[in-house]
């Protein structure tokens, strides 16, 4: 493979605010051939996460941090193109954590890319790092594991037109709950409700959450599904119903922050409707993916859920690509295609 | 009864921080007698509680707040006087919403003043307005049902030498869990270790409650009980385990601030550690009280739970004896001696 060259984006220095060009090291070096029980991986899609920048960062967290110097870390889908272990053969797609670059390497057993065969029959390449993967996955369990979320009751969710919250809304449509979505400006929030079927969104760029929150949820929130943090969470506390469940998925209205992080300052709202705010990470639900890969599968095919992909072309717009999530540029999953399938 | 003449304290104005005397108005006026239905009784204790300072501002929350005009609610202990009422008998004790005044007559069956009678016997009079009160009963449930405490794991209270620390503590400790406290001052600290038996109490005023965390509990917290709120609150979310479960009860130091509320900006250790938050109010456990003061009156009986009362005598001292509680002045369950039992 030594005229092959992958090239790769290393973690150059921890960013202070959103991540800037000088944060990345650009690499190249020849594709590694496997060894025994080894394979070779070529990167289709990358999916990029939220979660990255969090990686990003020095400290203790839910895993490890991305070390400097080392490759970026990243869900991906990829082809392989050569084997040297039983689990896998040439042709077969993959997902995993391939990390931000071309050509992976590595133990078909590798704990931390914890490769699994896909079937792009079941379902399209970039559904499996969207509706059938992470996100999925996270809205999935989150909604139902921890929102405890009941046909009947009313569903808020944050980042609505992002991966997470697209899936989270479009779960509990599909399990009889009334869902209203937030998000920033009118495209986002037209396309949540005209083309997955939320019931409203509230634009909270365009005026106030809060009264939005009264017109869309006059009886309440029961279940609050928060990707942001921010103001938004803190507003959304004061519009509780009596034991609502406050899913703490992610905040990324703080994680480029350089300012201390904002608390949620109406938290006493739990005490007095006997609410409960919980962390979750989709990890732990690991065993359990494939039942709900089975079940939003049918939603999928059924028509009751849609998976909508923002892909941005080409490996070396990785940077820029990331930092659309967090400028709000995506409508959808936020995908890097690196290759053609 | 138109020779006795009974003294009240009503809520003159809304306090904008700590309660200052000219938000109190004292009236007096003839005590008056039982119609068809009704009791009177005298006031013998009051119980000083945090959550007072909530009921004294306008807006919604799980009770009412106190009427401008109207008497200041609270609960006490006292005796009946008189009865035109089959339930009650002259002589007999009883626990209810007496407000603060000497006397109170009111139907038997009042909601608001839910009369019980207690059994002076079974335990002392003050103990009534304790551990076998709210204080009690807010701790019990709170440690059990919403904290899930279990043997064996640590559990963190704020506010330990309070009414409801003392109490968590006490219980924990009786379920066979570690238990730490935090509490202001040497003396607060001291007693909770040597006379109740809890495992360690770290003093925050004197030094660092990170560094008395790290050292105490060096696997985490299982359980943390907050009755402070700030940077307590705060501070402890940055040192939880696993599963942990935070039960908002109170947050003292917040009630009478002027500045905006505190938020925990630590909230995310929630999400890293798939940590619980919530709120509790003790109202909802009213079908369980007697279950919980039977278990709790055994572990008094036995020496491995007591009740430790602070007692300000003289009614007319309220105002003053209330602020006690804001300024951390009171050791064990705040209560005003009303009359001679």
């Amino acid at each position: 493979m030594d005229n092959i060259i992958n090239h790769q984006f290393r973690l150059a220095a921890r960013p202070v605010g959103l991540p800037k060009d000088s944060d990345w090291q650009r690499s190249a070096e020849p594709v590694r051939a496997p060894a025994d029980g080894e394979v070779l991986v070529q990167t289709l899609y990358l999916s990029l996460d939220p979660a990255m920048r969090g990686w990003m960062n020095e400290g203790k967290s839910y895993i490890p941090p991305v070390a400097l110097g080392a490759v970026m870390r990243a869900g991906g889908v990829g082809v392989v193109l050569q084997s040297r272990a039983d689990q896998f053969q040439p042709g077969d797609y993959v997902m995993g954590g391939l990390g931000v670059q071309e050509y992976w390497t590595g133990p078909a057993n590798d704990r931390a890319a914890a490769l699994v065969r896909i079937d792009p029959q079941l379902a399209p390449l970039t559904t499996w790092l969207n509706t059938l993967g992470m996100a999925g996955m996270t809205a999935y369990f989150g909604l139902t594991e921890v929102g405890q979320a009941k046909a009947g009751e009313t569903v808020v969710v944050s980042g609505a037109a992002g991966a997470v919250g697209m899936a989270v809304g479009q779960i509990a449509k599909n399990l009889g709950c009334r869902v209203v979505g937030v998000a920033g400006g009118p495209e986002k929030c037209g396309f949540v409700v005209r083309e997955l079927g939320f019931d409203a969104c509230i634009d909270y760029k365009s005026g106030s959450l809060k009264d939005g929150l009264k017109q869309h949820c006059p009886d309440g929130v029961d279940v609050y599904f928060d990707n942001v943090g921010g103001d938004i969470l803190d507003t959304v506390l004061t519009r509780l119903r009596m034991h609502a469940r406050v899913v703490i998925c992610g905040a990324i209205s703080q994680y480029n922050a350089t300012a201390p992080m904002q608390g949620p300052s109406n938290y006493l709202s739990l005490l007095v409707n006997r609410a409960r705010m919980e962390g979750m990470v989709v990890f732990d639900y690991a065993a359990r993916y494939g039942e709900a890969a089975a079940r939003m599968g049918q939603w999928l095919r059924a028509g009751t859920m849609k998976s909508k992909e923002d892909v941005v072309e080409g490996f070396e717009r990785f940077p820029e690509a990331l930092n659309m999530l967090f400028e709000g540029r995506n409508l959808g999953k936020l995908l890097l295609k690196v290759a053609e399938a």
